[in-house]
């Protein structure tokens, strides 16, 4: 198997462990954060800053790359990764979160998602066949199983029904996998349940006896409060297989990644370091700051005298709050350029902490830099 | 003095000429084409992609930096290098043309421009010595006179005013830069006079009297014929002294620089390759291609097989033309790296012609190649 995965460290004082992961673009180190490029790109970072950052892996956003540019356009390039010069690894979603995010829904069946283009009002129908075709079409190192997604809160009927059917499609997700790709690139069950427990040791179960390549949990990060979202990890990690890797996925804070890594968490993806820099909010281990603050305008320091990534080295605060006052696209490349190597940086000490078994001194030293931090925001 | 003009080579066949420049950071070689860094950033590229497009000297806007963010910052940098962490030189612009097109002008007197800044409406006097002095805050090697512009087409009369008053805008100038800098950094005048052949050459004389370390056109590419253009360059520059850099203002398309090149100048500035470049509008020797067309869709090639920009380098025209169509941050970047490139090399390649005196026979290759682009445009 060409996607294979191993602990090869663990924390004696939490769950946190450290993997390795073979894909056929490649091999990771978990535990991993996973930028979004949604479209074909992280959002204005070339390939060559993203491996400078540190990116072992992208994630792609199915239904985007569906729509636009298409299979048939994708298909040109064997895939994702030729067509926008990406030769590492990519993980990609089903396409279910943003159906029932950003398309037009019209309807749920058995059979799949019947939805319409947010772009331009197009009828489509998502199955979980069609959806492990696109993906395959991208030639995903990691495919998703399509899962129905519920919002917080939601009645326990409605998550019991929805993880049912996630259930069943994840069987025909494997089903047209195996005969699609012969176990070639790696498939995911995505565990449902809403914030029930026993739900999620139902899907839990169901999803393991399927045997996939990783697990996900799915249907986080949706407006629940951080400690039931951590609850759910800490109840749900550790009921999946010991040899295979888990994922978060949407998730989350700086916070989140290391509370979720301490439950056992090996993969992350989210668009908040991405996104967030293009608002102008920079992270940093003494907290975020936004760089439009007025405090930023005569500073000549950099977001983070400790921090390697090439924004830090090269501007201060005071060029990058000009710059973001100042519209200028070199704002967001400069802002996102930082917060992602801070993401990928932040996975990387974990990782480092688990190998040399102080994972507990790790949390201490990143919780005690955070409230530091209380001071360091009113100076910021 | 640091900034040292000499001519190296000159074409036999027509009045293109090669030569270096010294400024204060680095020397130049001309001709030469000045990417515009409006804000104190080439819109969307790092400093490192300009130096890797082969950019030797950059220019800002004095206007637009004297308002945002301003000297009080600028200075803390000790000028525009630092605080936009570009080490070559940096032409700057007086101002003048902004106020003109961009402000809201309440009045132009002897003193100066009164005016209101187009971001927030405060009030503002720009003298031709706080010119200056916001150009030295900048550490610009290269400093310009300021000078009144007229749109056209204009009355003579407005001309022969416009005109005179610059050339005592430009005695005012040089006097403080000579008690500012010590001449330390350049300073050129700029010639003014509208299409009126006695009115060029009367304030290129009486510029030339006060003796400047270069001469620029000013007032061109200011809505009048291609022709009338080329015919002020023909008749304005060799009247300015032989030893000395001529710069030929906001000009301007691949074959403008070729036809004024041959007519004795040697610096240019457009914003042109960058703005265009966001458009979607990318350069060839074959001439423009526009990438939302529907016919890059499918198209693996890059945008100039011959092209050894990272652009071409990397990337299809079908991925730029995804990327161009969903607005993409990326799009803007990898576009205008492409046209800086394509505009810089041109120049290299001009240069190149006249030091080997084979500069006729490169303009016939670049209109062959222009004329082949008739087809090329149709399958483009």
């Amino acid at each position: 198997m060409l996607h294979q995965f191993k602990v090869t460290a663990k924390s004696s004082t939490s769950k946190a462990r450290a993997g390795e992961l073979q894909l056929v673009h490649g091999r990771i180190k978990t535990p991993v954060f996973m930028p979004v490029g949604t479209l074909g790109t992280v959002k204005s970072l070339s390939p060559e800053e993203l491996i400078g950052a540190g990116t072992q892996i992208i994630l792609g956003n199915t239904y985007h790359l569906y729509l636009r540019p298409g299979c048939q356009v994708i298909d040109l390039f064997s895939g994702l990764h030729d067509f926008m010069h990406w030769k590492g690894p990519i993980l990609t979603d089903s396409g279910g979160f943003q159906v029932f995010s950003l398309a037009k829904l019209s309807k749920i069946t058995e059979q799949g998602f019947s939805f319409q283009s947010h772009i331009d009002g197009s009828k489509h129908l998502l199955t979980p066949e069609k959806s492990i075709e696109v993906q395959i079409c991208l030639n995903s190192d990691i495919i998703m199983c399509l899962d129905q997604c519920i919002q917080y809160p939601a009645e326990k009927k409605e998550a019991e029904d929805a993880l049912n059917l996630t259930t069943r499609w994840a069987a025909r997700c494997k089903n047209t996998w195996q005969e699609k790709t012969g176990g070639k690139n790696a498939l995911f069950g995505i565990v449902q349940g809403g914030m029930f427990e026993d739900l999620r040791k139902i899907s839990a179960q169901a999803l393991t006896e399927l045997d996939f390549s990783g697990y996900a949990l799915g249907g986080l990060s949706v407006g629940e409060p951080n400690e039931m979202m951590y609850d759910v990890a800490e109840y749900s990690l550790p009921i999946l297989p010991e040899n295979k890797p888990k994922y978060i996925m949407g998730v989350g804070t700086p916070k989140d990644l290391v509370e979720l890594t301490a439950r056992g968490a090996d993969m992350f993806d989210c668009v908040m370091p991405s996104r967030n820099a293009r608002n102008g909010q920079l992270f940093t281990r003494y907290g975020t700051i936004n760089i439009s603050n007025a405090v930023h305008k005569t500073d000549k320091n950099p977001i983070d005298p400790e921090c390697g990534c090439c924004t830090c080295l090269n501007y201060s605060r005071a060029y990058l709050r000009h710059l973001y006052m100042s519209k200028e696209l070199l704002s967001y490349r400069l802002n996102t350029l930082h917060n992602i190597h801070y993401y990928i940086k932040l996975m990387e000490t974990m990782r480092q902490a688990v190998c040399e078994d102080r994972f507990e001194e790790f949390q201490k030293n990143f919780y005690n830099d955070l409230n530091q931090g209380e001071k360091y925001e009113k100076k910021s």
